[in-house]
């Protein structure tokens, strides 16, 4: 796209394109339309419906349709800070919340706002170098190691900050976790050695938690409570709420980080403005949680548990690498392992390698590439979504909480993703 | 805000501050907090309710939650195509539609994608000049005259493209009317004029029609009939579906700025995703219309009508000079001609004036300032919408349609807004 002549573009956003995640389920939409059934692993949305009382919440809210303040309703400032608290034991200012349009955009007008040196660990959520790029800034990558299940250690952190001759110079690290597209987590001693690392060097972290609700285990920790005084923590109703659609997300600072979130603030006062008052209405609701929000994310837990076990083993038995998962909806399968064989079939690249089985197997997965991972590096992430969520989520509602599923559960309510699993797998292992 | 020493922010948004109206607003909230009786003209909102068939459509779509295709719901876009076709007979290709969380959002990813010179005709909305500031760029302003009606006029146009040394730089020429701040609008013979020079020079026009629905008579002319070609039409929920809020903007290209717009929705894809999505189907549902859409809009403009006739001609008896009002819902009274007077006083700008007129009558309005006007200058802008538009709106449904408003209807219904108007026009006549 963009690439016509006589056109007076930035430059900046010449060839960018679209995130190839939302670029890719609209590639889906399109193939389905032309009468192909597709297995769309491509996009990062929960499969299951909003909770009935937040859906009930926003139609009461309905009505309402004043411009709300710019970091967001009080009510709901509140009610994020309480949340922090309940579920992650971080203490945050309702004053130092600030509601967005989702956390991406909230990440734009941090990457726009700050003057400073922006690290990302790899693989890591396809927007952070787009991001930067359309504002001409580059963002310091930081790669990962499958050894490493794809973890930044406290030492490669350290060894940044030394190996560059300047020392302190002003850094944000992001962290995602559970993660996007690795679909696992840091351990709280792995959070404490970052934590003491990032506050020798003066690090601002950048702690994405939109996931930490779908812990498979329900035993998400945040780094926030071991570096309290340098962690912004980000989250959402995106992906444990499953109103990605809704569009609302959430930076939480810690006091003396204030001069950023006033300049956050100023530049969504002359962008956004404000996120949609009934959405932020419904949010309080969601923020606030409750026995029912409780029971519903044990269901979604339990599934998206047994399923990515399910379909990790299926990865592994075909030639991956892969980490068990633990939490959040994506599994990373590593096919380093058949790099020979896929080179004898003309793949040499995750993309290619993606092209091949959109192509061959009516499969959609994100390359490894998209993640920043080095071009030649066999990895995908697949989101294990796509099925009827609303109707698994009834039929798991009848088995006792502490009981596994059954074994039919998973073909059954759960089949498109294991069919899709195993086309992959017979992809990978054709002639073999 | 952000004044602090030792923080790492972009110097583009040291002092960059908030937007001016919603920081006037959040200042009036806290007076009421502290127990003041403030009358608020500073904000831009309608005053009343969302129409009720709309608010059902939310309800109706509460459930909505996946993310939709980031230049909007096909429906919607179709409605929005369909509405500029029906309202302007203007033909709008409906894949040239895109939808923004506000048109402000979009007005920003359009400076940030197009490299060319943004000529803006002042006064003119708050937000270009630090939406500019924003990403390190200017804007091209062109002060217009009370002679002129606040028009940019076509002979203005010709003469900024000839006066430079580069005639035919790409250049976005903004144009908003009904229009904020003036409450004018440009007559069909005007507008003709400006598409001939703007084909002349190439030039393309951003025409923000948000208010096209509250011309006070109903009879809303767009450029775009006479320079389909070259124009970006901008619209959205805000005004007349009196939604601001809900936050919905649009903007619908012609096929030939398709890199423009392709451009726009790459950059969106990176920020904002897409716009909420219930939001979008009751979109669809007010952009569609009929005849409660038409019922309501004709109280409203008939109530906009009277009231705004009303308060300029207390303005003028109190020394100002004002247009009638067209459009809209304010008022742009400048008081240049009393400046002697108050100069005496020591109010020697727009912005003293306002600050005295807050501090002494309590009455909140927004200073000709930031609407780049000169400094000196001693206009400002009133929101006529301080008042209980659900009860007026119900009074008025009383009222046979081609009557005017009984004389008693706007004491007892825009009150407010009569006694915020004498309180201003008492504060200019002090001691005269």
């Amino acid at each position: 796209m963009n690439n016509s002549k006589h056109v007076s573009l930035n430059l900046n956003l010449r060839g960018l394109g679209a995130s190839p995640t939302l670029a890719l389920n609209d590639r889906c939409k399109q193939m389905k339309k032309e009468g192909i059934e597709v297995f769309n692993l491509g996009i990062g949305e929960s499969p299951f419906p909003v909770p009935n009382f937040v859906v009930q919440s926003l139609k009461m809210h309905a009505t309402e349709r004043s411009y709300l303040p710019v970091k967001g309703l009080p009510e709901l400032r509140k009610a994020v800070a309480d949340y922090h608290w309940q579920k992650d034991q971080v203490r945050i200012n309702p004053d130092n919340v600030i509601i967005g349009p989702g956390s991406k955009m909230l990440m734009y007008l941090l990457l726009l706002s700050y003057y400073g040196e922006i690290v990302v660990p790899t693989p890591c959520w396809v927007s952070y170098v787009p991001q930067a790029q359309l504002i001409g800034r580059q963002v310091q990558l930081i790669h990962t190691d499958f050894e490493d299940k794809w973890h930044m250690s406290a030492a490669k952190l350290a060894e940044l900050c030394e190996g560059e001759h300047d020392t302190y110079r002003p850094r944000i690290v992001v962290m995602c976790y559970p993660g996007n597209p690795d679909g696992g987590t840091y351990s709280a001693d792995e959070l404490k050695e970052i934590a003491a690392v990032a506050r020798k060097y003066e690090v601002i972290l950048l702690s994405d938690e939109i996931y930490a609700q779908i812990h498979h285990k329900g035993e998400h920790v945040s780094v926030a409570k071991y570096y309290p005084e340098g962690t912004i923590v980000s989250s959402g109703l995106s992906k444990w709420c499953a109103a990605g659609g809704w569009r609302l997300g959430t930076f939480s600072f810690p006091d003396n980080l204030d001069w950023l979130r006033d300049a956050i603030t100023d530049a969504a006062s002359q962008t956004y403005t404000s996120v949609s008052s009934p959405i932020q209405w419904a949010a309080v609701t969601a923020f606030k949680g409750g026995i029912e929000l409780e029971r519903y994310l044990w269901q979604v837990r339990r599934i998206f548990r047994e399923l990515s076990g399910r379909c990790a083993d299926m990865f592994r038995e075909s030639g991956a690498r892969v980490h068990p998962p633990e939490g959040g909806f994506y599994l990373f399968p590593d096919y380093s392992p058949l790099a020979d064989n896929m080179e004898k079939r003309g793949i040499t690249s995750s993309k290619k390698l993606c092209e091949a089985i959109l192509n061959e197997k009516h499969v959609a997965a994100v390359p490894g590439s998209a993640f920043s991972r080095p071009c030649e590096e066999l990895t995908l992430r697949m989101s294990y979504v796509n099925f009827d969520g609303a109707n698994a989520l009834a039929a798991s509602e009848t088995v006792p909480l502490h009981d596994p599923l059954p074994d039919e559960f998973l073909e059954r309510y759960c089949g498109r993703t294991l069919e899709a699993t195993r086309r992959i797998c017979e992809f990978m292992n054709k002639g073999a």
